[in-house]
């Protein structure tokens, strides 16, 4: 069992929103989202991935509550991508930042306690990790005991950004509902169940919606769907992708960081702003183009987008 | 597009199950499947994992159609974990037998892409994958691609051997049938679509139901599910989980065995054969077990699952 030292590591993101506004940083960093003629300064693409995270982490940090590592790009690269994706979650403990990794596992039994063990201990440990709740409820335990145990966090998908996920995750049932208010209260559940835990009321936040540990994964791609999952769902911390590249709004973003709150992925916005930039434009052109280049145009696209985010929240 | 000249992954599958009987012996090989005695002897539990994967391969391939590796034990060792998962899906391309690397990932748009990449190129290239649908059927793209472009093969969430597996898989629809009839219905849509490619045709099987290359996941747990879904899917593949240590019987997985067929995992009954056998325990006790002795009890157990199958199948 926890004991009072034990963070809650879903509390601690609340709280870093609540102080630095409510920007998630994404690592999804495929070496085709670093310009050519960088990328061949470098041995091997996985080596300027991780030369480029590490920098992002440095200058991104100010105006980020936390980071997201997209694993699957590390999975692309083979074992050296894992091991750049080992290297980026220490350079996170190294700032003492929040982590959340997106690996959307789920499996049952003894592999489930694998996928656990995997990605909140050893090599790959993360604070708080993305599941996916598919093959039923049982999936989740082994990861909510380690949020009992060890504070860790889950964030469940719920409503994700995608067009297709009106296949499965919006289906009308039977029994009156959609097949996501399934999953939305099986996570309330699991949360009082929790929250009655001594780490948790240790940690006050300013919030008058404190969270528990299990978040859910709520994407802002329409407004009708922000509105009813935030009033649905008042204290559970939201992660909230498809703002920026995806097409997502600033505004329906804020709402969906009302009440608990939530954090906001921006990773593409971020990891290719040098695309959008005229003056490194010339510089590619002229063949001067540096690795601190494209960071420092990552840098100020977070910066603009943790103040359109804050904007977009004060005008609610 | 495809050539002549490519393989159908599912269709060799299929194939290898017609002469070599139904079994598909798994590689979930956590070091706690390894008499701590043995394991011990060992630099690190991931070089004994290794070690023991490559004897069951060698051991084990004569009574097995293919191979399946569950990628969490894997990842839950961390980098060396993850250089033995490449190296182990090394060693069954070096015996010629067909692979399915149990994954169950599911992603949208550049992280599917990502994905997908990762399992069918590179370290860790497998010939078919286990996905996960329920972000929607465009998360299958990518992977469907692969399919047509190179062979590869994919095994999608249908019926899961888990209890949980009604938690959603089963919720009935306002439209009438289950969440889970949705997607075996998509994924007989993306069959048809790819089924007059000309690998396909140019790869006959003795079977009269020959498959595509999607197919699904369907656990040996229920009679009424396993005759509902063999009879709504005659012509698709299906990887069938739950026999042996998870509780199925031989005479279900049989009933899933007909028309196209499919391939019966079991992992930890051969895995853990050794726990069974009186005479190793003794020397256990003695101090002289030996890697050689649970590779030979392994393939003892692998032996007789496959014969298990055969005859429940002939007596169908």
């Amino acid at each position: 069992m926890s004991d009072k030292n034990t963070i809650c590591q879903m509390r601690r993101l609340q709280k870093a929103c609540e102080k630095k506004g409510p920007l998630c940083c994404g690592l999804d960093t495929d070496p085709s989202y670093i310009p050519p003629e960088v990328l061949k300064k470098y041995r091997a693409p996985a080596a300027a991935v991780l030369e480029y995270n590490r920098k992002l982490i440095e200058a991104c940090a100010p105006f980020s509550a936390c980071f997201k590592v997209q694993i699957a790009y590390y999975e692309a690269m083979g074992i050296e991508g894992m091991k750049v994706y080992a290297d980026t979650l220490q350079s996170l403990r190294n700032v003492d930042i929040p982590v959340i990794s997106d690996v959307k596992r789920g499996d049952i039994a003894a592999t489930a306690n694998a996928y656990a063990r995997a990605h909140f201990s050893g090599d790959f440990e993360s604070d708080i990790v993305t599941l996916n709740p598919y093959m039923g409820f049982e999936t989740l335990n082994p990861f909510v005991e380690y949020c009992q145990e060890k504070g860790k966090g889950i964030f469940v998908l719920l409503r994700t950004s995608n067009p297709g996920m009106a296949d499965i995750e919006k289906l009308d049932l039977k029994q009156g509902g959609i097949v996501l208010d399934r999953i939305g209260s099986e996570l309330v559940r699991i949360n009082e169940s929790l929250i009655s835990e001594p780490f948790l009321d240790s940690q006050s936040t300013k919030n008058t919606f404190p969270c528990g540990p299990v978040g859910a994964v709520v994407g802002c791609t329409e407004e009708s769907d922000a509105r009813q999952l935030r009033n649905k769902y008042p204290n559970m911390f939201f992660l909230i992708p498809g703002y920026g590249a995806q097409g997502g709004a600033a505004r329906i973003a804020a709402t969906l960081l009302d009440k608990a709150g939530g954090t906001v992925n921006s990773s593409r916005g971020i990891l290719c702003a040098w695309k959008k930039s005229s003056v490194l434009a010339e510089k590619r052109k002229a063949g001067n183009l540096t690795m601190d280049d494209i960071v420092t145009a990552a840098a100020k696209s977070a910066e603009q987008s943790r103040d359109d985010l804050l904007t977009a929240k004060g005008s609610l």
